[in-house]
């Protein structure tokens, strides 16, 4: 007996919904709306390499990902095929109507991509996208990080679950921990 | 001619969604799932005030909205009746993982609720609410900030579109300028 692939309206609602999306060339689609999707922590200034001083206007940087792998992630740890995460880059000022002290988000300056899509990205199931900004616009499409850029060194390596850094989602980090779906070598 | 009102299928689903919901007492009913809000924009450190030095690790904060109430702002600039806007202050560190410079965001402190209801609040419409905060559980019904609280003399006064600090919120400020719906006295 054999059974059909059958979707079901369900399965059709969520695939609708799902932003991983490519053109001919294999770009990734611009994911629109996704100032709607799940905030997961934005922070201000991290760097991974050493810092070069004290910058006066450190950049913030946002993280969202789509709605159904949160709720896949929060269910069970892990993250879905068709995930994508965007870091979103903004500028910072500390000057602005009443505000004294201390740092607020203005213009987005960089939008990234990380997908899972296991069966176009074989080598771990992840790849990472830049949209192009251009005169404070995004590209419609983004464009692939080649396997050498340094994004591909970190994530996999010293990421808390899969090639995420949920080390640094506080909403989502106790989760992964009670369902021991961090990685074996993550924290040693 | 009288139409009646007829709620609809939308209607419905829109009411069953709203967040601003109280108890017997008039406290606001913790707004269940709210980190899959709409988040708005986060800062590190904002103080209105005169700053006491420079705490080595100084507060994030993070504001959603409910969806129906964002997206009624995206096409109107204005607030429908029954928003809520949700502002959550987090801890911040520096050290972590493999973060070497900036902040990131560690536990929530404390979440305030700002409540758009123009049948209840007669004065302007708006009312402030405090979830307290024992030993990392936030409560499960919101207190009310009385009206003399500080909260009340800024927001209205300083805010750009009604009682709101729409000018923090990089995606709805070009919205509300566009739609001329920042407070008159704005700026000025």
């Amino acid at each position: 007996m054999r059974f059909l692939p059958v979707l079901g309206l369900a399965g059709l609602l969520a695939a609708a919904d799902n932003p991983v999306r490519y053109d001919k060339e294999g770009k990734l689609l611009f994911p629109d709306g996704y100032r709607e999707w799940v905030f997961l922590s934005s922070g201000l200034g991290m760097t991974y390499g050493q810092p070069a001083g004290t910058p006066e206007n450190p950049p913030f940087d946002n993280v969202f990902v789509n709605r159904e792998a949160y709720r896949h992630f929060v269910k069970t740890g892990r993250w879905p095929d068709k995930t994508m995460l965007l870091l979103e880059i903004r500028s910072s000022t500390t000057h602005g109507s009443i505000n004294k002290a201390g740092k607020f988000q203005t213009a987005a300056r960089r939008l990234e991509a990380a997908v899972k899509d296991t069966s176009r990205f074989k080598e771990d199931g992840w790849a990472y996208f830049d949209f192009a900004n251009t005169n404070g616009e995004f590209a419609r499409t983004g464009t692939l990080f080649e396997r050498t850029a340094s994004c591909y060194g970190c994530h996999g390596k010293v990421t808390a679950v899969e090639n995420t850094f949920v080390q640094f989602y506080p909403t989502l980090y106790p989760i992964a921990e009670k369902k021991g779906t961090l990685n074996p070598g993550f924290g040693k």
